[in-house]
């Protein structure tokens, strides 16, 4: 941590600060700059002492720059080699790419178990399917709750697709728990400091969605919260962030690909359905993010998209989705991943 | 809600999606327009209704474009004129503004007691400080909770002040609303919907600052989610939004001031505090607010900020706090209100 | 264009309208909705025109809808099948993918050649570097100029690459189109309309970069103020947009590629050196870019980045350009293009 | 200037960075923190010089992290007391609030007269009006040009309203010159560096309207461009960023008031009428910018806005302008300004 001094900040608030940082036990390093008295502080865990001291508020200090990243148990740094999380016996992080499929909310058995065995046919291996919706109106479906948990484990008997689902509130961690194989944090609840918290209890696979404008160290600080419980299973999803751009329904940032994978050692699937909201946009995004590097796809597949109760428009019907997939497969061979495990 | 049919879209694309809206109980008007067919959809609930539909899916269309707001209690539609909330014997939304003060986090009985006892004296009515702390880190001091809403309890006790303070989870609703006057619901759960149907099932009064990205329809339904629970003590809190600025900690969005009061019928106040994340940008900020016609202020004050747990750069000394106290107070007068009740 | 009225908008106001409407040729449809009336306003160059009209300003009007997109010459209703742009012997937007790689800035003659001959290698067609450089302070290095063009048509006699550069002003389109065989308008001159139009006025093929906040719509209508003046040779190039995120210099917005296809029939190419500003995210999203369908990359390459005099820091090293290249040839033939013409 | 090495970089790597900023001239201070190497840098022009260097493109460095800003000709610490900038007999940030008001564009002789002499009798000192208008669509109106600057002249003549009208291209910065008394740059042109060099050439003051996507820092560097060629009667005006949301036009940054007034010692105004897009949120935000500390206002106004050329829907009527005028008056009293000189 570097703290900068005003122009002309007078000697007696330098010490001030001098005084201060050294009683806290830190190391202090002092640069006279032309115009500016730089102090380089030294000592572990100095950005959270430091947040503690709140020494921008003292006299004379003109800011306070951070030179380490805040995270820890997420970051390459203490654990360089790629994570790999185990889903049964599906393995994300390795050279598989692993694809959930499915519709965005469980509207009924018929139309499930109808996409359950279309994506399975075409080569997912993880079923998706929100059984509580958070939903920014009051006024529209809100899920079907714990019956539609059973129709998804009704899927994975019939299937052997492998489960993922949303969790949206403390008070639901215990019962999706029974039934998911991947507890799904969604966006809005990114930083839902209590479900993360919760979640990090479980020892199940959690799918980290990022927030709609959370950046790169907040998204990764979230992951930290869950795992400073214990539970170290976290697999980030981009959905894309909110940008002035309003033709998609958000910025697919395929970008957080390379950068997550360069800043931590945890897997990172991408969803083109929610970071565009148009299903012709879908495909492409798929494609990209598979080159430029992700674990796996999240995609939403409907059999009748325009009778869908929830985000239709941006849903791909099943043969959409079988061409989806042959395209994903060639590209994933092109940059050295594959769909199947061989 | 209009429907726009893609240029050159078949007959029969056309003739599906009247067949199914007319059948769905719509009253359709079709303009022939001179490259495209545009349908308009009439009814009550069209937007929501429609969006159970998923039109946009259908084979043909090009886009679906609302036509009304989608909120409803909280709309001047349904109640042209200004609600006032009543907070024991002080009521926001009238002439009066009122000034919400206090440290950000409740650290302790004496820091507490003086910053209650100073902002009184200032002229503030209500005390705020957060014994739930959401906080970015998980290695962050989180809060007192409850031992903390006892020394708000307390400070109320001495000062005659009305407590706010923020409530984290759906866990937690019971235990605060014991003790505030005023429940929080923080910008990181503004769309954490279990919690909003949880505040909307007490009988408090809640303040409800806008998410970082959230725009003023998605903040209005958050209200709306609160009111369909029977809670239509709704006080709005700008707080800033995220924006490519970061010499700020957010970008105060003064605007929301007028357009919540054009678009709602509720109660807007505004924290300059969060909005600028720097101490020596909350005076003009707050005066700005009251300009702009705001019900009120949120203003983080600490008995000595360097010294602070949390947020200690964007908090206010006592006297930097009587200063702005006497500002307010002029340009409050400027706009034919006023801080004191006469 | 839907005008829409304002709720318990009197008769009056909206009898204004529509007279208003009628004289000025439009065909009208009136839709009395529950809640409000809806006027369809049908004609020729309705958003033009309506915009001269400002009827959002009238008395009891709520909002102006616009339906079609305002752009004409660029969009795939007037011209449904895909542009190929003529450079010389190369085609852009046809099966080849066409990588345009090079310095950021033309820093000298060694420099130069030794850069063209290397990407020329590893199977560049084309040679970026800037002659004129439009650079944030007054006080960083703003290009060789003139002496700048002549080293790039220097390189291009000594490799048959084509060159594009940047041309900053409208005073220099006459000297930069002497040498160049690409015309670049840069990001932050977007929306110099006088630069465009004087860049329509020649005939030589345009790359044209999106603003670091510019809409899809305002891009294209960037490129319509060129079309309008003759010129219909435009290249997209997008390189990123602003964001709250700032670990990326931008974030990348590769939705652009499916976007401004779908919308457009012109060629789209990706910077993804400005569009990250981190050299080891430029090779992850070349290849994103070219899954999702991208005509061309646009790199840039210095042989020793740690002393470039711009952009060092996202420049990629020969050899790190000749793994690029090797990538993106499996990865176009993944989706059926290829680098090199057959 | 800082650089961060990366985590366990070699000695060598270190090694290699400290001779290159030593063999440079740099003064360099080492810290060995727990888990990184961190080089203080310190010099004249740190920042310039070190960005020609690309350290950050150097093996094993992490990051380099300014300390600075990299403005001197604008900045306080150059120049702590305030300028003030003479417009004729006028003074842009003294005591007066100077407002600018007039239509978005000069249309004919009547609209402008009619407009001149009733914002004259408002209050108005200079009256605002295109010549020269950048607009979004090629198929747009674009102004009258010289014949607009005629009818300006005319309209100064009647009224002895000072003259403020927007240059759009270096070619026509002699004939704005000889007709204006304040040139404005607008906030697509705001990186337009060829621009700002030019109008820094004149002996005029210039009004540097913010770009959309412009942080403070682009911004205070654009007008360091105006100054470094002798013209240092820079006028800031803030006329809202481009966000996420878009129920009003733009989000207009009320918070760059203080910040640009803490930062440089040069005059800020703000325009209401493009911050919002909509004339009933004028006043209001108006209000705000005096009580943050504006040194003056832009406001359009139109004798008829739903006939207006350009603009309409946020442009204010003379009897609302009136009203916007004292309330104005009232709100600079309360902050200790005023509006007429005395």
């Amino acid at each position: 941590m570097i703290v900068v001094m005003q122009h002309q900040a007078s000697k007696q608030s330098v010490d001030n600060v001098l005084d201060r940082l050294s009683k806290a036990g830190f190391q202090l390093h002092i640069s006279e700059g032309v115009s500016r008295t730089v102090i380089g502080v030294i000592g572990e865990n100095t950005k959270e002492r430091l947040a503690g001291m709140a020494v921008e508020a003292m006299p004379g200090v003109e800011k306070v720059v951070p030179i380490l990243h805040p995270f820890k148990l997420a970051g390459r740094d203490l654990k360089p080699e790629q994570s790999r999380i185990q889903v049964g016996d599906l393995v994300i992080g390795g050279k598989e790419i692993h694809v959930m499929a499915g519709p965005c909310a469980v509207e009924n058995e018929e139309q499930l178990l109808s996409v359950a065995h279309g994506v399975k046919k075409a080569g997912a291996t993880i079923l998706r399917g929100g059984a509580y919706k958070p939903r920014t109106s009051p006024y529209s479906f809100q899920g079907l709750e714990e019956e539609g948990l059973k129709l998804l484990a009704k899927a994975r008997r019939e299937t052997g697709l492998k489960i993922v689902t949303e969790v949206t509130g403390v008070e639901f961690v215990s019962i999706v728990t029974e039934y998911a194989d991947i507890l799904q944090v969604g966006a809005r609840n990114m930083q839902n400091f209590q479900l993360l918290k919760a979640v990090g209890k479980t020892n199940k696979p959690v799918l980290l969605k990022r927030g709609a404008c959370a950046t790169f160290e907040e998204w990764i600080l979230a992951a930290e919260y869950i795992m400073a419980e214990g539970n170290f299973n976290v697999i980030f999803c981009e959905r894309g962030i909110r940008t002035f751009e309003n033709y998609t329904r958000n910025t697919l940032d395929i970008s957080s690909v390379p950068v997550l994978k360069h800043l931590t050692h945890l897997p990172v699937i991408v969803d083109p359905s929610h970071g565009t909201g148009k299903w012709h946009l879908v495909t492409p995004m798929a494609l990209a993010a598979v080159a430029a590097g992700a674990d796996g796809l999240m995609v939403e597949v409907h059999p009748a998209p325009s009778e869908a109760l929830s985000d239709g428009p941006q849903s791909l019907t099943l043969d959409n989705f079988l061409s989806l997939m042959e395209q994903v497969r060639a590209v994933a061979h092109a940059v050295n991943r594959q769909l199947e495990k061989q």
